[in-house]
């Protein structure tokens, strides 16, 4: 299995870094970074440089592509060039897949007409602005298209893959080896679960901040 | 709050970046990344290269010390002056925290002298070495030392730390903004809850590779 993660300056590390973790322990599965151009990419506040060892246009088929979310997204959803890159590798992928605000990337490309999809809760909504039906739900699958809830929900769509594509056997020792046995010290991590007054301050700062 | 974490070549990515992003999402934290020399560390594959920005000599104190774990880690713990940057590191912090393997590199410093401690399942009584007393759980404070279980677990150790140091407000909503309602497809994340045979496979994997 081939796998290209998309980066891009402004993206949210985890969001891509969590997916890589999981499928880079799948044996067999090779996972390339591609961004507009080989080199230095920086998260949001640009406090940590991740690396991307290829160029778009040399990587125009993947088997799998994954989308990250992040600040830096909104800038790409008018960059015609990226928005053309994902539709010539989606033709190619058995597998077209994002975290987090990446789904308003496939979106803007086209890619989620008529397709139930998730994404960020904070906006689920603009998915409709491409024909996309937004649902909830830590990932969501139609067809080939996969798409997570936000950034860590990414660690939870690439287990299912493995299992998918590599079987239930391999995904559960991927999650051993990743020791994922998760237990947050809150149970705030959603807008359902969190107080509503977190999930209040929350949506401000997105607010105040996007 | 300053917070360093160290990278180096065949890091664990996920082990570096889950803590990360939680901190990062933090008013007022300012995360650096440092590394022997400033420049791209690759992980344990070679598939992802992540950026220091700065090399051992130019932090020589901080108020976090995180210490990722990988491959890497075992050839670093014959490395004086590394350890010897991690003692004199250690003694301008507040908190001196690892990651998964990250804590046989702190027990190679001499940090965990009389300490109970934690790290990555399968690595777990090496710490007895280095004096530690090393028990279960996804991570383990004793004083200003704080280690984490494997890989995944830096996550929930993070959204600790932020909770005793900003407060259990700014915690829950960085776990809401990360959308951290973790929902795994198994209940395979730790030696006791995965199936007898993956516990087996996934230790023969390690001994093989290790």
């Amino acid at each position: 299995m081939e796998i290209a993660i998309l980066i891009y300056d402004k993206l949210a590390a985890l969001d891509a870094v969590g997916p890589y973790e999981v499928m880079r322990n799948v044996p067999g599965w090779d996972v390339r970074t591609v961004a507009k151009e080989v080199g230095e990419v920086r998260t949001e506040d640009g406090s940590l440089a991740l690396v991307a060892d290829y160029s778009l246009d040399q990587v125009m088929a993947t088997d799998l592509l994954l989308v990250p979310g992040g600040r830096g997204s909104r800038g790409l959803m008018q960059d015609e060039q990226l928005l053309q890159w994902l539709r010539d590798v989606d033709r190619t992928t058995k597998w077209t897949t994002s975290v987090c605000t990446g789904s308003l990337l496939l979106g803007a490309a086209g890619l989620l007409q008529g397709k139930r999809a998730t994404g960020n809760w904070l906006v689920l909504d603009p998915l409709r602005e491409f024909g996309a039906d937004p649902v909830g739900g830590r990932w969501v699958e139609d067809g080939k298209i996969l798409t997570a809830a936000g950034v860590t929900a990414g660690i939870d769509m690439a287990l299912h893959l493995v299992a998918v594509e590599a079987g239930p056997e391999v995904a559960q020792a991927v999650q051993l080896g990743l020791e994922y046995d998760p237990d947050p010290p809150f149970d705030s991590g959603s807008p359902e679960k969190a107080p509503a007054e977190i999930v209040a301050a929350v949506r401000a700062f997105a607010a105040a901040n996007s």
